[in-house]
């Protein structure tokens, strides 16, 4: 009698043709649609795999984690072969590990880092066309920058927050937000404990119009400190954001976790 | 009366569903053959566009060069964005600007750099896949640098072209050769007066196998000695090539042009 083995993998994926992370009724193209299909010939029985973060369509991924069980072990190695054999060229797993028996890719997040990317340049290189967003010329560092400093910190996002249910928590952290300046290329990376969903896009359309002096440097002090959604900016366009990576307090030792089987290695 | 006016500019695309740069006799798809379609309605006659390198079908460029005549003068940037309306998305005129009557983007070019990427991780991202090629994790940078310092200086290189026609000439000068290795990724760094046909790829074919021990570090050497095409190893795949730059001298002033109407600015 064997029990089934928790897996973590790291994912990579281009969001452009998914219709987002999550699974759908309908027959949408999702990231956890396509993987779970990839993995059943591999566990021989449907595999339900849960992602740390469920990136809306058109978002991409350089580094999600998931999990999923198969219900017998096999070489961590050969799982992330065999899966990527099948999988199609937007998305792969990039290593599997061997998980605790009570590791959850969501639940035991500690934090995650997004980046968004806005171009300046009057034409944006194909090559660079599916990740970036276009921003005016004028569009100025320092007054992103100015605007951003407001976010940092422990503080009720709902106001960035897309449709949330009546009573769920919306108070985050945001550990770090850096806007960084690379020839025509802005980038903000937003680093924190969670994100609600369509909080990074509706804090980067913000950034984006305080940048080119559409709104005051002030409108994210003033979204926060008043709750009211009319002072909101059009949210920034999906393709510009990549869920860079997600990281993990150190694992507990085996024996701490409740039903633990196996340590990470 | 007015006369027809040379223009030249920077091109970026991804070779990946191009059959190379050159117009074929065939439909098949080709960079020239889409930006004359693209520049005829603002010539409203038909465009010759030429390159400053003929690339290969799947290879990719950040910074090809071309020109084309117009029948009558128009702003540059007008062009630009014109053509980039037109153009579908794996292909844009990244600048575009008047060019000297008789400039020619391929005669006159004084120099050009190609970069060849492998990557020797396990798994390859697919943000980065149409870029890279895939090398074995054992392939060792300091025996691709000692095979590739055979290189540079001016030479035959014509035991590395496909198909040269009897009486080409086959004398080109690499003036520099870089191996850069960042993280899993290998790249090849090739500048040179010109390029033979295949000439980039066959190359770096020897590169990746001298990297991992297949053949001897002297594998170039004896092959520019000897001639002897027995001694190469199979061509290095289309899609880790990018011509990153198309580089020419200073222009002359335009009163030494014989025709010519108009300096670059």
């Amino acid at each position: 009698m064997t029990s089934p083995v928790r897996y973590r993998a790291v994912v990579a994926y281009l969001g452009t043709r998914f219709h987002g992370w999550q699974e759908q009724k309908n027959a949408a193209r999702t990231v956890q649609a396509v993987l779970a299909a990839a993995l059943r010939p591999l566990a021989r029985e449907a595999v339900r795999v849960e992602g740390a973060s469920r990136t809306d369509a058109g978002v991409h991924a350089d580094g999600q984690v998931v999990h999923f069980d198969l219900p017998r072990r096999r070489e961590p190695r050969a799982v992330r072969d065999g899966a990527n054999d099948r999988l199609p060229e937007d998305v792969r797993l990039l290593s599997v590990e061997e998980a605790a028996r009570d590791f959850h890719a969501r639940f035991d997040a500690a934090w995650k880092e997004y980046v968004y990317r806005w171009s300046r340049a009057a034409v944006i290189a194909p090559r660079d066309a599916p990740f970036v967003a276009p921003l005016s010329p004028r569009a100025d560092a320092a007054r992103m920058r100015e605007a951003a400093a407001a976010l940092p910190g422990r503080r009720d996002f709902r106001v960035f927050a897309v449709s949330t249910p009546a009573g769920e928590p919306t108070v985050r952290t945001l550990t770090r937000v850096a806007i960084e300046e690379d020839g025509d290329e802005l980038r903000a990376v937003l680093c924190g404990d969670g994100f609600l969903r369509g909080m990074a896009r509706s804090i980067c359309g913000v950034l984006a119009d305080a940048s080119r002096g559409r709104v005051p440097a002030d409108r994210i002090a003033r979204l926060l400190a008043s709750g009211d959604r009319r002072l909101l900016c059009s949210k920034a366009f999906a393709r510009g954001l990549t869920l860079r990576r997600v990281v993990y307090e150190p694992d507990r030792p085996p024996e701490d976790r409740p039903g633990a089987l196996h340590s990470s290695p």
